[in-house]
């Protein structure tokens, strides 16, 4: 099985994928964000990005029931359908699903957090209500039910809690459970940049093949949201992947060339 | 096979109804509005909802493309996974799809309009970037999957038009659609009144029973909404509806009251 993930940046070219895809003649389910739709809705609605800033410095959204309700309606919402109206135009039979349907996605929910929101506050407090977590579980049965229709899988966060309460988690982290439980071994990853730079600035400093044995070294290239990935990418290959292709989502036939090994491959 | 059909106002208990469902006790499938969400959705992002007027008077939402984005935030995004979450809250195991999502709901969308947008212009043209049209067919594949296994559908607009696009639909044409195709008996019918009643401002004039000869006559009784729902009605029992069951969406066990009978019932 193939997992096809793409990024919610802005910049990847929606039109260039579907029909790359529609041409891919094998089964696959797709994984996407919506991140840059977020922070537009969020923009639009009046509403700030709050982040929560750990003792450690370590930050994360704030993700209050409000916050939420924004998250559903990019992600769930508009991006994840807006995806299956391309692919059914494509001529790929599509199902939009959140990690909420069926509880496709489950975790365990973080009973608090330390730390203060940036920018309004100062001093770390204990914070109850924003609801974050991670994947532990993936509802195999309806994704595998779905597949064996011929449909195609078009998921998104966010997550059900084991409480079944709405929650946001990380997509990559996500990846890495859908990865070990539907024994997937390829894996397409498209973002806006061709693959993963030594330099994240300089697109010309792409690194063409990487092993997980590299994975210390990469990780000192990688910038912020990079460094997410290339964690996730050790998650997914501890949980049975055989290859990952890091490719540009902004180019013609994104997935075939990524799959060609135009962007970066990482193996075992 | 039972049907039940929640309005999108704000003054429905989502909490007695979803804790109603959960004791119910036989398969259903759960079709959703989400009208006052997205009133609210569209204020909060600075829109306006601007109605077409056609030069017979009949008045219809201008479903350009910004529109149908938000639509779908606020029917397949946060209302949907919000229903969801709180039926899988309630032990049931609720599984969240689109008319969008495998073509679930598909029809022929209208090629233009003829009216004027009301309050800016005053002269009929010809539009034709208003994404509407009517429900024609369902997936009953896709749904009789997931109803074997014992997951419970819960439906929303937009859906897709036979060229793929997502198009706003009326969800009692839509309704009437799915009981012709999946066979549906039963449909309870939730929203803000205790039944229909005669006179829509006062709540004392209910009418208890009601039979399809007698739709003639209800017409008369129905205000604007109301009418629409009983058109809805008319078609339903026309696609092999035995009963349909009026009921209070704002009371506790409002699907037991009205298939008890305490709402408005509609026979052949």
């Amino acid at each position: 099985m193939l997992l096809i993930k793409i990024g919610g940046g802005n910049e990847l070219n929606w039109e260039y994928i579907a029909s790359d895809l529609a041409q891919l003649n094998r089964p696959f389910i797709l994984l996407h964000g919506a991140n840059e739709r977020m922070a537009q809705i969020t923009e639009q609605m009046g509403q700030q990005v709050r982040m929560i800033k750990s003792p450690s410095g370590y930050t994360s959204r704030y993700s209050d029931q409000e916050t939420m309700d924004i998250f559903l309606q990019a992600y769930a919402g508009v991006t994840n359908k807006r995806w299956v109206e391309l692919l059914q135009r494509s001529g790929i039979n599509a199902v939009g699903l959140s990690g909420v349907d069926g509880g496709l996605f489950r975790g365990k929910k973080k009973d608090k957090i330390i730390g203060f929101v940036e920018g309004s506050e100062s001093k770390p407090r204990v914070i109850r209500d924003s609801y974050t977590g991670n994947v532990e579980s993936v509802n195999t049965e309806l994704l595998t039910m779905l597949l064996n229709k011929q449909y195609v899988p078009v998921l998104t966060a966010p997550a059900l809690s084991n409480d079944n309460e709405v929650m946001n988690i990380d997509n990559d982290r996500a990846a890495a459970v859908l990865i070990n439980e539907m024994n997937i071994t390829e894996c397409v990853m498209l973002f806006g940049a061709p693959g993963l730079l030594k330099d994240h600035k300089d697109e010309t400093t792409k690194i063409d093949k990487l092993t997980t044995a590299e994975f210390e070294q990469a990780l000192q290239y990688a910038d912020g949201r990079m460094k997410k990935k290339v964690l996730g990418a050790k998650e997914a290959f501890e949980n049975g992947l055989e290859t990952m292709y890091w490719g540009d989502g902004r180019i013609e036939k994104p997935i075939s060339s990524a799959l060609a090994g135009n962007g970066t491959v990482i193996t075992k």
